[in-house]
């Protein structure tokens, strides 16, 4: 390695580290206030990185909030691509990706409310690319699974856009409660035990409301 | 009718005509703008009644917000009542309250943004009424429907808890995800025939979903 490679890399693995450091400064700030509602000044000071820069990497909150967007939602969505050409069946492809909807959902439980912020507020520039990017990615693969169940006669033919709502929904609101959770049903933290819980009722539920009866 | 009597309820008459202008401001700005963050000269401004009358009605933003989330969800409470005293069948219950569910968050589709805000932010006082007037009431009243159910041997056990979070995670999302709805499946508005659909489905797909097999 010459001087000359050293000199030329650092800055673009600073500045890779310094974009994550913001994030995940936004992340933890979100998850712990339970709002989306954070300002550049809270995310300077809980990151260390002055404000100025924020701009510089960001352009302003609404590209922030963005990007933090994109890291959440988009590892699943590369899950999604990969799932969908495996040779399982399609009660298999729906149980791992109900999973993996209620894991990012878990990891990240504020997506849902990012999502619906940027679309009210974010304007159309944010519209088009989390429509694109994000939004109609999943629910298409969602209605590919859907398809080759009623294909292969395991699953009765259901409107795809319903079935997403209620999917992501039931997902997201265990995720999101958290806070009701506590208070109305004393259970004071998701643990892994309860995650599994979750997913494998929702799986049998969902499942069990769209297998043709024999 | 004297003049007394003229005189000591024309006040009291204008006082909930003023109440329940204010709380119907408020409700209009939250769903057109799809966000709970008004402000009180935003609710003037609208109203036409002076944020002096605000803070004389609700005290503080959170006492204004706690009395909208009230009037959206006690009557649904009171619906939940007189259902579980119905001869029907669990069956017809379930789908009614389901019913119930997402006709409210139709007209009301903040309820869930509302009370996770006010769980938050609102202190240990609303935390409590909220827990306690409008949470634990409809998730026990699932409770009963569920273990009547079991009981007549029409429902398979579940854990009520996930249950609750599934359901209402469900009814909430195809409400609160009208952005999305617009955007990536390019429905502009939620009809009744739409609204009913969705009713038709989630009962249907609920119910199998729990329903003890033959």
């Amino acid at each position: 390695m010459t001087a000359r490679d050293v000199a030329t890399r650092r800055p673009q693995a600073s500045e890779v580290d310094t974009r994550e450091q913001l994030l995940i400064a936004v992340n933890d700030l979100i998850i712990e206030r339970g709002l989306i509602d954070v300002s550049f000044s809270d995310i300077a000071q809980r990151s260390g990185v002055n404000s100025a820069l924020i701009k510089y990497y960001f352009g302003n909150k609404a590209g922030l909030l963005m990007a933090l967007l994109e890291r959440a939602i988009l590892p699943s969505l590369k899950q999604m691509e990969i799932l969908l050409k495996l040779p399982d069946s399609p009660q298999d492809k729906l149980r791992k990706h109900i999973m993996g909807i209620v894991n990012t959902y878990h990891r990240y439980p504020y997506v849902n409310r990012l999502m619906h912020y940027l679309l009210a507020e974010g304007g159309d520039k944010y519209k088009t690319r989390i429509t694109e990017e994000l939004v109609k990615p999943g629910a298409r693969g969602q209605e590919i699974i859907l398809q080759e169940g009623v294909e292969k006669g395991v699953f009765r033919p259901v409107n795809p856009m319903l079935f997403y709502y209620h999917v992501i929904g039931a997902c997201d609101h265990f995720s999101h409660g958290r806070f009701s959770l506590k208070h109305a049903f004393g259970v004071h933290s998701i643990t892994d035990d309860l995650k599994r819980e979750y997913v494998a009722y929702l799986c049998d539920s969902i499942l069990n409301g769209i297998l043709r009866k024999e």
